[in-house]
């Protein structure tokens, strides 16, 4: 698969020795050769790490070239040396593009509670540099550079058309556990050569954050390094940078880009679940009919946080039980009796009894299928949401019970 | 062994056949022979079983005479039928002392949404009937009875000396996956032969719990049945039971009754954990120095519930980052830099940054005790909690993802 290239942005990563593991790519540098106009979605996680507190006190913001990208160490409860580890970062990253400490960000993921290795950090930083450039092998290197337990990196693109012509929304995501957002560890970076105002880019981003990222779950537990950053540097005008001109989109060319953007965000959300650690199955729960749509998320995350739900799916039994007892615990006022569940397309429960049906043949269902549908409806009002997780497997307690310190 | 037994209580327990498994004991028969009162403490999950709608209709309240128990269904999600299935074996366990329908309390624990099989539910009250006995044996059979897939029954007990004389306390308890009490499915009785009046008997149970069963998970996801019932039959008194004399328990009485009612609660809910599916290491959370008690309860929750904590102490892994970065996102406003952790009583984490430790010690003192502590203080208040946890395992997920329908 080739991505539709935003203009003048550059990729390149190079393995740097962070991860243990010989030869992975972990650190990863995306250049802008125009400055560009960044916002930021972090963690609401009270012990957040360096990285995010540096990224979140620059965004939203304008005039960025660069941002550096590490797996293998996530800077987070490190201290005011991590701090000053994440700074050192970002000014070696724009020192790359001649550009200032300040118009760099910095995206870590990885091990909790270790000094990140500065000297291979820099090394690497640097080793990325003569490696930038546009091309589809280093895009893919970049995405790669940001994966820890994930077993594919994730990428998706939109190409629009607008008024004065194509626009570019490419987005790189990582994330395989500790996924909880609220913003999960998930990582993810939206890049576009629209021209967008730092206030609007904010919104758009976090309007799209909330429908797309902020809507899976594998295990539950929020990380301290979450962020969604999004850059637009405007070079699809053919003017130039959107700094230059103090352009933003508008109209029509707004609406097509936001749904772009909300396409690109859903598209990498999803592949996170879909790659969860042991995951054998990407699970999507459908909630409608609720009063508010913080209940019908309330439900969703409820149910998708149940280990008992998601090992039930991990064996393909239908006890549908479990998933009815914890919309029941979900800390949503509502009617027992008026619920309904629909289980890959089968009806299991309504109005508060069973209905009959072949439990072989749901069960089969789930055995055969790695996307599995689980509807709630309510008729209380018209809220609902989409959410997106994994069932739990044994080999999800493997990889994370190996004795790794 | 042995307990002292609560006078004018007889036990019995008989295999009829609701469990699939040839001969498990599912149908246990507690009997007062004379009138008792009862307080009840139930699930908070909106969709809650037919017996817990049942008992919470008739509690607090006087004049019992019987608790039917049954395992291998929780009658739960079974509509009407269920709550009629619910009434008649109040009815049934009534019958077998000459008392009416409303003078029995009825527990019930299984698979959810499917009809309890009333037939064999009926010829098991009858022969739990003529096996009713006050004795040892019998006490160890009806609490075996209310076993699930709990590998050990649950029986704690404690007599005191009150000024007329001594007074007996028995617990019996079960539960082991589906634990996230505020009351999860756990079941427990409480037996005394303590004078109490309903309301009393009501508020001492009710605090009881609090500090207890409410401490205590093993995966977060709550029952749609757990109940805590309390009995008080006021057989201790000479002059016969508490309902003819009217008598509570009041001062010093009450207070060392207040103590022993709460020994035998916290006895009963640790060993609930202590006995979660597939687990091997017993956790038990001390969180300190919070401004509230729902504080200190969210954050040691939020520990208690993260499947990457509890994967981590499986594998014997000093992973501390996991267990700081699930008190962040406990949804408690703090100070990250005002935290410490103690884990088996080495100091992992300090104010914002790590400790130097030995990770070899540390995962071998985890490796090689199944008790594991975890001591989170704050200085922002007075305010603690203790709770007790689980580790997760493969073994917990074999349990639960296996084909059960």
């Amino acid at each position: 698969m080739t991505f539709a290239l935003p203009a003048a942005y550059r990729f390149a990563a190079v393995a740097a020795g962070i991860k243990p593991s010989v030869n992975k790519l972990d650190v990863s540098l995306v250049v802008s050769d125009v400055p560009a106009v960044a916002a930021g979605v972090y963690t609401t996680n009270k012990v957040f790490a360096a990285p995010v507190a540096l990224d979140r006190s620059l965004t939203p913001g304008e005039g960025f070239r660069a941002v550096v990208m590490n797996s293998g160490n996530a800077n987070a409860c490190t201290g005011e040396r991590g701090l000053s580890d994440a700074k050192e970062m970002a000014r070696l990253a724009a020192a790359t593009c001649g550009a200032e400490p300040n118009q760099a960000l910095v995206l870590s993921t990885g091990v909790i509670g270790v000094f990140i290795p500065m000297d291979r950090v820099a090394a690497g930083i640097q080793a990325a540099a003569a490696k930038l450039e546009s091309s589809q092998e280093m895009l893919v290197a970049a995405a790669q550079g940001m994966m820890t337990t994930d077993t594919v990196h994730k990428l998706a693109g939109r190409s629009i058309e607008l008024s004065f012509g194509p626009v570019r929304v490419l987005g790189m995501a990582k994330g395989a556990a500790m996924i909880a957002p609220n913003m999960g560890t998930m990582l993810g970076l939206v890049l576009t050569d629209a021209p967008l105002s730092p206030s609007l880019g904010q919104d758009l981003l976090s309007a799209a954050v909330v429908d797309t990222f902020n809507c899976i779950r594998v295990d539950g537990h929020m990380s301290t390094n979450d962020t969604v950053l999004l850059l637009a540097n405007g070079a699809a005008l053919s003017q130039g940078s959107a700094k230059q001109n103090g352009q933003s989109l508008t109209g029509s060319d707004l609406a097509a880009f936001r749904t772009a953007l909300h396409e690109v965000c859903a598209e990498l959300a999803k592949a996170i679940p879909a790659d969860g650690e042991g995951a054998t199955h990407l699970v999507t729960i459908d909630v409608t009919g609720c009063r508010t749509r913080a209940d019908a998320h309330k439900i969703a995350k409820s149910v998708a946080e149940s280990p008992l739900v998601k090992t039930a799916l991990a064996g393909a039994d239908p006890n549908w039980g479990r998933i009815v007892s914890a919309v029941g615990y979900a800390g949503v006022d509502f009617d027992p009796l008026d619920l309904e569940l629909t289980l890959n397309g089968y009806l299991l429960y309504r109005r508060g009894a069973p209905v009959p049906f072949d439990a072989a043949v749901v069960s089969k269902s789930i055995r055969d299928n790695r996307d599995t549908s689980i509807v709630l409806e309510q008729t209380a009002g018209a809220a609902a949401v989409r959410f997106w997780t994994t069932d739990l497997t044994a080999e999800y307690v493997r990889l994370n019970a190996d004795y790794t310190t």
